[in-house]
């Protein structure tokens, strides 16, 4: 039977958190503990940071019905990280790591911590240091490379669904335009997942815009004044990613005069700071209203409508508790769990992948594949989903509906007058 | 037997919608139609609006399994408005009722609702036409008096439960400071139920603002200066309507320059716009983000933390499907029932309220009462619930907990290291 060396192993947590990250967790948690050559499992507290600090929780101290609680609780529970180590950190995790007799090292996330898990792999095979490093997927906005899907996306798809059809009846009730802002920094999946909130006549979200075609102003308050002029009433799906034809996000180029960033003070002096950029070079998207509040006050001014309305969904989107898709928990799971399996099997310098097997009935399997296929790599939402640059095509639902799940059953009043 | 005189019946919906509004307009619907004095059960197309334009919905013809259907499902069925009307408008609808026979009007919706049942209760007393007006609770913000709480509250402070826990499990996760900015125009209700988000030691919210208090951004930054150098984290909620000592909302005062209202054009010119009031007089602070830009910009200057973000819960708070309270749905459907037993009493020219029962195990009672007892006025958080303009005292949870019900189960790795 395939096994592992003697060693211990450390598995840490890095970027942004979901819904289901702690299934993957708890998942090579409790396989690892059935190899009696694993000796310690050591959980990095917030991911590499934890490795350079000498900071580790002992995972086998960690009762069953404790780990089980965990996999069902929103978040990273040993803390996450956005650090991309240079090679003087990496030369230093080798030596907390030798000093813990580390062999294996486990890293959940997405495609920046596939990153880092490439860069450690790298600098272990130019060094000696035995060190066989694996990557496991993580990411709500699925946007990692080979996999069909990633963990973590069917959860803040299931939110993104429940949002729109809430804000839908909403609109319905109270009529108005409403610009709802999506996560979503280079891939449009999750704001596709909009889709799932149409049902009966004239539903919304009415329009959909994705990072994966040109935005711009013009045509967005032709969209708009469209369908409001149709309908009397307008709700509109927006990525915080959209970009203009050279790529550069709308809220770096046009927010920034009503961002907290650029204000008039009270003297009528102008407050001028940079954005924030994370080590992988990422600009901060989300954690402000900037973007939605941009569009609402550009619709007021265009389309001249009285009742606009910003909402921007924020970190609700991976971490509300209680919206969780019973596959992309069972899916996270596995994937913690298949990796052992790689592992055991002597394959090292990998991820674990999600494929969707070519069958009338939703059914995965997973593959190893080599990190750097998914390490700073983004996958984009095919250009077939994507309709006239505002809209998504039904046949996506055929891919996102069986990772989304169940949703409650709503009903109207089907009534012309309403 | 208490019974009704021979005619019909209006139902309208008004306001904010809420999650359960529709079981109130079910409980009302169901009951009725087991009168025979009542011919035919008429539901307004967006409240006052559709009877002046004489738009009604017989709801009749829906079967009782879509009307179960219906209960179910968010927002306003028939349509909301918020306009108070003139007496003309009231002699108006006098009018389309005298066409259709209405005897009866039940009107569901907050203390704005409550006022114009009033009015239109007033203006029949005083022109004679024979109308028996009621009005039926609903509201998130939990601000009508003689209630001990309101449909409506219960579901939207699970939405708050939730989204803090979750927040605060992803804030634990990646550290930092993050302002939440919960709805709440003069009360604290549904702010201070961020509260049932502290399980664990050091846990979030760990600072909460609500309208009753003055709120000043001096006081605001020492207060989270103070937790983010003891935590190294902090997590806020603030309540939108947040005031200053002569009661004028922060976001009028304070973020004039950072709304989308007022910007800076390209060409540097100085856009200006007055904020949106509705008939009732409220200014719109719900569907922008700029009080929570302002308050992470103020912290990112005066605190100096380098990881500061801001969300608004927005338009979820009241419309996110799947995040109902079971206590809630259950009141929400009595109040309906229990307005029509009064109604076929005899009584007339009031409302239902919910009481709670002074006993050790959650129980309510309803009682009827006037409508000048309700409309307009607002209920304030109880002052001994408010402790040092910052937070909110345990004994709240007593309050709010039985409203909100069952909540998913967390845990987390209590280790000092993370």
């Amino acid at each position: 039977m395939a096994t592992f060396e003697k060693g211990n192993a450390v598995i840490g947590q890095s970027g942004g958190p979901t819904l289901v990250i702690n299934q993957s967790l708890v998942g090579i948690v409790k396989k690892l503990k059935k190899y009696l050559e694993i000796g310690k499992i050591l959980g990095a507290v917030h991911g590499v940071k934890g490795i350079l600090d000498d900071e580790f929780v002992d995972m086998k101290q960690l009762d069953d019905d404790l780990l089980e609680k965990i996999a069902k609780t929103p978040s990273s529970a040993l803390g996450s990280v956005r650090l991309k180590p240079k090679k003087d950190d990496v030369l230093k995790m080798f030596d907390v790591m030798k000093k813990n007799d580390v062999k294996y090292f486990f890293y959940i996330g997405g495609n920046d911590t596939a990153e880092t898990a490439f860069i450690i792999n790298e600098i272990s095979n130019e060094t000696g240091y035995p060190l066989k490093a694996f990557h496991v997927p993580k990411t709500i906005d699925n946007d990692l490379l080979v996999n069909d899907h990633t963990p973590g996306f069917g959860s803040a798809a299931k939110f993104i669904a429940q949002a729109f059809i809430g804000d839908n009846l909403d609109n319905r009730s109270l009529p108005g335009i409403k610009v709802n802002i999506v996560m979503g920094r280079h891939a449009g999946f999750l704001t596709a997942a909009s889709l799932m909130a149409r049902k009966y006549k004239d539903d919304g979200p009415h329009l959909i815009y994705v990072p994966e075609t040109t935005f711009t102003v013009e045509k967005f308050v032709n969209d708009v004044k469209e369908v409001y002029q149709r309908l009397g009433r307008c709700i509109i799906a927006v990525s915080e990613g959209v970009s203009d034809e050279e790529g550069r996000p709308i809220i770096e180029k046009e927010v920034f005069f009503s961002t907290p960033e650029t204000v008039i003070d009270k003297d009528g002096s102008l407050l001028q700071k940079q954005r924030e950029v994370d080590s992988h070079g990422n600009i901060q998207l989300s954690g402000s209203g900037a973007l939605g509040d941009f569009l609402a006050m550009i619709i007021k001014e265009k389309v001249g409508a009285s009742r606009v309305r910003a909402d921007t969904f924020g970190y609700l989107q991976r971490s509300f508790l209680g919206c969780l898709s019973e596959v992309d928990s069972r899916e996270a799971r596995l994937v913690g769990e298949k990796i052992v399996d790689y592992a055991a099997e002597g394959k090292e310098g990998g991820s674990v992948a999600i494929i969707r097997k070519d069958s009338p009935k939703y059914e995965i399997d997973t593959i190893f594949t080599p990190l750097h296929t998914i390490a700073k790599k983004t996958k984009s939402l095919d250009s077939r989903y994507i309709i006239n640059g505002n809209d998504i095509d039904a046949s996506y639902l055929k891919y996102v509906s069986p990772l989304v799940g169940e949703i409650p059953e709503i009903a109207i009043i089907e009534d012309d007058r309403i």
